[in-house]
């Protein structure tokens, strides 16, 4: 994703500026956790000067949920497979790559971090938040308009996103089964949510 | 809980300054997020000297996890009410009530944060997921030895704990009403499971 987020852009050097910051970040918060690094340190690892990342970016928090925001624009694709259970498949399945990528316990990891800072940081939360939400809705409605029983967002987030994400950050172990377990149960609730109503 | 504990402790001045530092640890990671403030600040909270916590605790991390360690031991007890149904409904209760209660969504950040840092961090970690899991694997034993069909534990990992507590790191919110729903889909997840594999 990272490769062609690079050939996507044009290029130039304010975006080179970005990715190597950006990269910098993520690598620090993997190897010794929020907090435990300074801007001075992401400046040394990107190989910019720190003067230029106070400039753009004012201060750490305010990076970190730039970081945050970046990962999640170039990940996560909503996927169209003409089924829901197809969609939810391959979007579990890109969730879980993800998380297990080599950014994806870090990013995680920042943005649960920030949860509880200051103001850049909760924006960044509630953008994520209501991002991966409506990603999932425009989904779910696809699937309501060909006439399939759609589950809730929040089903989805209790079904597929929780069990995940809990796991990339205990570094508990996540395995293509769970992943599938995971899906299945959320389809039958579905269903039998819908036997309850009396529905299809 | 936090009563009931000194209430059971004889006191002493040192389990006294134990509490009053856990106490402005937890109270600096829900203002500020882990990572934001120093041992020094610490001291100057709870009102006693900064070298009597670098001689007890060595350094942030360790008495970070410490606190963790800690709250777990004195919350979420496991309850025997006589049936599975009624133990996982009180289980998640209690569950609810701690990460909703004043220390939980910061204790929670906090495991979190540690869980990307050094030694003492990930230790803390594991003996949280360790004892959690056994908290539970005895519950689900009484539930097996009284001849009821019962979910693994790591099914009540995906369907309550994960739900839960991703919940309290995203700032979500949490009703009575979804932790109701989350043991209801438990418990006919395990019985569908045993369905499929023609038991009971």
């Amino acid at each position: 994703m990272a490769e062609a987020e690079k050939v996507r852009r044009p290029g130039g050097r304010s975006a080179r500026v970005r990715v190597a910051v950006h990269t910098a970040v993520t690598e620090l918060v993997a190897e010794r956790g929020y907090g435990n690094f300074t801007i001075a340190e992401v400046a040394d690892r990107a190989g910019v000067a720190g003067t230029s990342i106070y400039r753009r970016w004012k201060d750490l928090e305010t990076l970190s949920a730039d970081v945050v925001s970046a990962w999640l624009t170039t990940h996560a694709a909503i996927p169209d497979t003409g089924s829901l259970a197809g969609d939810l498949r391959a979007y579990a399945d890109g969730v879980a790559r993800d998380i297990r990528g080599p950014q994806g316990p870090a990013v995680l990891r920042l943005l649960v971090a920030l949860s509880s800072g200051g103001e850049p940081g909760l924006r960044a939360r509630d953008a994520f938040v209501a991002a991966r939400g409506e990603q999932l809705q425009e989904m779910l409605d696809r699937a309501a308009a060909r006439g399939e029983r759609a589950p809730s967002g929040s089903s989805v987030v209790d079904f597929i996103l929780a069990p995940l994400y809990i796991r990339a950050l205990f570094g508990l172990p996540l395995t293509s089964e769970d992943v599938r377990t995971q899906v299945a149960r959320l389809l039958a609730d579905t269903r039998h949510a819908a036997e309850r109503a009396g529905g299809i």
